[in-house]
């Protein structure tokens, strides 16, 4: 199975795409961060679906995970999050994947062993977990751990059938 | 010049198609809902892009306009609206449209002459002004209001040049 991760945002999306092979088997495929640049708010979520089509089209992803938001810093942040993540959710559905959303202390327990793991734990743990070179940038980071987060049995006992919001 | 309205929602979005040609000549062309049904996130953003697609397709708006967000009730509910506006921003920059915001008081203001009209006012306005057989539902009506207030005069005055958010 491909999993595609995103960490959707208005000016950097990450993503990052892992295989996973049965529960104890996970291979690191390759992450990346989308710079979306400083043009108007619609240009940006273009540039950001057409990025999406090409890696979903090159790496051909069974499955897209992405991490559930139950909080926010205040209502702008979360309109403007919005923005990007129906893009996201959009390419899913566009393509027949299955999106499964996960929540951010569930991410970081799967990928470092406590909720309340640091972003620079989920980063070092990643890099381990998962043989990287070296750290993953951070927005490509949270993607990969919310794929993680798919691939281990971890989240996948508590799986949410798809995003009903 | 055609005008596209919308009125982004997860669950309904409005919408409205004017016609101005000048400041003082406005027509009515059509006006509708689309309602998303109660499937999926991902399956409504993806019926919301295709409804939009062809809206766009058989009415040929020249412009989108669509209501500023600059207030929200709450965190949970500014996200899911992004979600669905981020796909009528994105259905704009695909078509190479240019999209315009207006302050919720500003579109009221335009229609019905305060920036505090209530909803059934703004309603009734645009029948009036319009031309209505009857007053349009209630998603389509802020579609419309949105359209009319970037046809006129008032709107158009202190217009923002496209969405930067």
């Amino acid at each position: 199975m491909i999993i595609l991760g995103v960490d959707p945002g208005s000016r950097l999306t990450g993503w990052g795409i892992l295989e996973a092979r049965g529960p104890a088997f996970t291979r690191h495929v390759d992450n990346g961060v989308i710079a979306l640049g400083n043009g108007a708010l619609p240009a940006r979520l273009l540039k950001l679906m057409n990025s999406l089509e090409m890696i979903v089209s090159k790496y051909g992803p069974n499955v897209v995970a992405v991490e559930g938001v139950f909080t926010a810093k205040n209502a702008r942040s979360a309109l403007v999050l919005g923005h990007a993540r129906g893009v996201a959710l959009l390419v899913a559905a566009k393509n027949s994947l299955d999106v499964f959303e996960y929540a951010p202390a569930k991410i970081k327990k799967a990928i470092a062993g406590s909720g309340r793991a640091e972003k620079f734990q989920v980063q070092t743990a990643l890099q381990l977990v998962l043989g990287l070179p070296e750290p993953a940038q951070a927005d490509a980071a949270d993607a990969l751990a919310v794929a993680f987060c798919h691939a281990s049995n971890m989240c996948r006992e508590k799986i949410l059938k798809g995003v009903s919001t």
